[in-house]
């Protein structure tokens, strides 16, 4: 089976395993107080233009969100996020488990826009409700749409009307990032913490929080290891970033580049067989409208996801690409495709 | 001014203050062990006829839902409530801080539906998301509405049917009983656990919670504690219950029925004036539809409390009456408005 | 049964009950937003010479030192309490339920001292364990024991030096306050926030916690709402403490210095009649140490708390006296005692 | 320098790396529902010879401990554990970060006796104070030393008697097996639940958390989501245990023993040339007693890490060998202790 169903079926980059075994024996001082840390953090740092930051680098998204909201937020405050939002779907209630309501806004297109954070704000007024403190986006969004930098400046500007955290979830900026609509120091300039994920972007694991703002630096690391997200041999996380991002994150865009080009191709692909989409997506994931019948035909040899019926005979199907997918199983789905739209006309 | 803000404006029913003061001195030992708690447990057992439930009696509703589900749920449980309902939007993420996300379905008239359960629970389909455990409903609900005994047993059916506790949250049980639309022993007989209201119906602080289901029942000691809510001078709660719920509810009964009194006549007055409700209300509470320039002609002499605004010339105001509410205070708000509705055609 | 098992067997003073009926009928605004709880803010902040101070008025201490420790520590932040301070034995675990650890240190006679802070901050040393951020102290403590203003200002010092948050339970400040050893005004000069017992001095439910340091105050009324601390009727909390605090503090330093005599009265009878103490004590708590043939002998007419044995033939037995214990009680205690010790000879 | 610091200093074993190679672009479904998972279950049972268990492989000690006792322990529950456990020590409150306290007990040599545990449950004796309900112990301990499977019998015993959860902590699990004092099923016929430390003995990341009590086996994935845990390339994780449990725990066991036999030389070295040690260990900790000249000269040289001062002029020192650890080194730092100890006498 060809598997499109999501950017974490491969394990990483062979250059990353590499690196890791030429770090395998070195002998290294436990729980990131290492030079591979340090120099993924420069490295980090450096391509981001904030030399400031505090870098930490962590096991999963779920786990990264966890560790920076808990810390960032006091007991009675919330996140704003978009309804869509990893961590109002996707985390098993992770940031409730830690105390905190997330505050569900309508979303437009996968994303948080400033009218409904302000929306949400106003209608947070009093003490029987809790104090929202922190707005979360994710850079790609989970419907695969992006953030443009107008659109990030503008809820910045909103953060900073009503004093509020700007979080960003990048556990897709590799793909974010290789669509050259945006940039890390754009990124970095707008928000007062974001992760860089490497998980779907060809490391084995890891996420790479920044912290940009000086108030959420303080005592961060009791917090990682108190949450079980300190690891002994954190230099091993260390040396896969200081892999991807090393020649200005040469690595890191490279494998986003490709992850995209493989995903357009399937959109472009898919679209001019008639098919239409939930909306517009440049990055590597798209999500179609097919009519049911097109999903029986297609299931047995192809993995996607599906994620909801917009009638009863048509499902809205998830197709994700990574730095592995290869291009001619993008040329098997399109042209098997095309064979069934034909049949089944 | 003539207050319809609320219905704890008022201290107590004088009856209690009196049975207070009577047991004011008579020295009893802490923490709930002593005779008056034993008491009004067997008058609230044999009013809701379960002769085998243990009843807690705490201060305020917001302690007691926090308590009980806190102790309900399992950490990855999460409870499904109408979007209107208290724990969703009142408590300042309460239930949230206790690591337990609430699930907003939308409600219909201020209550739950099975279909809304049945469908939040169908997608909440994997570990990748909290397990709803439990139904949270309010009755009456935070807009007055009331579930009939058969809207009960329909949701009673659907959690039997996907194994979830059902909670009933009573802060305006009182009123809901007046109603003589549903009974104690109903509630009892659908409930897992609910709790009677005497903070908005007569008592000074204090709300009863019953828990019928065995299963429930482990440890709930240690959680009330631990949570602050184990008086020392606990006596001084159930000897207002004692009050309250002696002679088959009577006080308590005709305390809500006063407030539904008072309630309708409001509403039949403010009907017969031509003006229009958010849904129909046999309760202690009323939903309104007026005109902005009604408010702003009563609002120096009469309290209520603004909700929101349907369109840009009106204004949703609700109004409570309780136990304590006068006669003559109805009087003069409807002739106040007559008056009003008079000038301004 | 004569009881000297604690200091809230009896409800309140009576002119507490008389105030409460008095303001019963005003109706007034909700959760404390009223005349009544900032008038008695004044009184409380007049009588500790802390005019800037924030008052908040809860039910009982374990929710008082929840609330407050739960807003005041980061989640990585750990307090430092003696090893008998109520925190650390009886309360159920409540601050670990809320998130943080308490670090108990040896106790001598009842008291933390700064070497065994600085002992236990030097301690914990890293990441990998809590940081200590806030001392805890209970004044008088649980084994009836009195820090003075000079040991205060040395837990202070200590405070100051290790940038800790000082903290006091004043569970039992009024029998404190009426040694006349310390007052108010020197407590609010050392602590950055601290309680005032209303439970165990003449309140029928009530703790009044003043917060002195600024950088506390932020949000804390979420914090008391999130944790279903914040009362709908909460004047009628403060009314109690109007009624305590007038003429400065008046009636709370009478029913202490009550409280204190008739427990001195019974320190100095036993020890007349040859037993020992575990520690001296000029509070309203009094730990001796009994032969077990005494205990048998008294024990179906008295009533006082075992505490453990110090060998096979003695126990501790804690006495404590309240503003409502009747000096006859008293005398018939000694007499009994005196009878039995003459009996067992 | 020559580091007896820890044991995770080196990554792991090349033969894990190329495991992980091999695997590395397979495609494997994400989130531990891949065929490398169950075949690590499968082994890990087989050698625990527990075939019904629950196998989940997590990443880190405290984040196992943490997912595990915030599952098996419901609000109010406690732990008990040694006051050197590392639930008590080293984990930055990560325990009561979930909520829950750990009752510390002396040990005798780093363990917990069942005495200490029946003490420690009659003293938490109501409701006032958290309920214990789980025996936390760690094998190998963290003062290297043992417990036999007679001991080990006798604490699951007193759990038995209590109703008490026995759970195990086998960071250093390789370590006790490989002294062949203790066997695998005999581990899993006491425990309720314990862990397979594979950071410490070889593995890259990895600790395989046993669940033997089917009583706790429910939800338990929901809960390694909810806590960050669960990794999206859970495979990579089972892939190294795969290789470590093959062949009968044949990898294992020998690096296991690699360790405890670098450990024993420099322990019978040292022993040799007159010091003394805090506990005998077979184990692959030494802890001990220099005097403060021998660090002096040693410690440029050597890592090793000190723990506390028993007297003005020695200190305790632990030293730690792993399966990395090259015999020249040991030999290299007995003949530097022999230079010294030489020098000055």
């Amino acid at each position: 089976m060809i598997r499109f169903c999501n950017d974490y079926s491969e394990g990483c980059h062979p250059s990353i395993l590499e690196a890791m075994a030429q770090a395998n024996l070195e002998g290294n001082p436990g729980y990131s107080t290492d030079s591979h840390t340090a120099h993924a953090k420069e490295l980090i740092c450096a391509a981001a233009q904030c030399p400031d930051a505090d870098v930490h680098i962590m096991v999963g998204g779920t786990q990264t969100n966890t560790v920076a909201l808990s810390a960032f937020l006091r007991p009675w405050e919330a996140a704003i996020a978009a309804d869509t939002g990893h961590i109002c779907v996707h985390e098993t209630g992770a940031i409730e488990a830690s105390g905190h309501k997330c505050i569900p806004c309508p979303n437009v297109d996968g994303k948080l826009t400033p009218d409904a954070v302000r929306k949400a704000y106003a209608e947070h007024n009093c003490v029987h409700m809790p104090l929202p403190a922190l707005v979360y986006i994710s850079q790609t969004t989970e419907l695969g749409t992006l953030y443009t930098f107008d659109e990030l400046k503008a809820l910045r500007q909103v953060c900073d009307e009503l004093g509020l955290i700007f979080y960003i979830d990048g556990a897709r900026l590799g793909s974010a990032l290789a669509t050259q609509q945006i940039t890390l120091p754009q990124l970095a300039q707008v928000a007062d913490a974001f992760y860089i994920g490497g998980t779907k972007n060809g490391a084995l694991f890891g996420e790479a929080l920044v912290i940009c703002n000086d108030r959420l630096k303080e005592g961060f690391r009791y917090n990682i290891k108190q949450r079980g997200a300190l690891l002994a041999k954190g230099w091993m996380l260390a040396v896969q970033f200081e892999v991807l991002m090393q020649n200005d994150m040469q690595l890191f865009i490279e494998l986003g580049r490709h992850a995209n080009e493989q995903s357009l191709r399937l959109r472009d692909g898919i679209a001019a067989l008639g098919y239409e989409f939930t909306n517009h997506s440049d990055s590597n994931q798209q999500f179609v409208i097919f009519p049911d019948a097109v999903v029986a035909a297609l299931e047995n040899d192809f993995g996607f996801e599906a994620q909801y019926k917009p009638d009863d005979t048509h499902t809205v199907e998830r197709l994700v690409t990574s730095w592995g997918t290869r291009p001619e199983d993008v040329d098997a789905f399109l042209s098997a495709l095309a064979d069934v739209t034909t049949k089944l006309k």
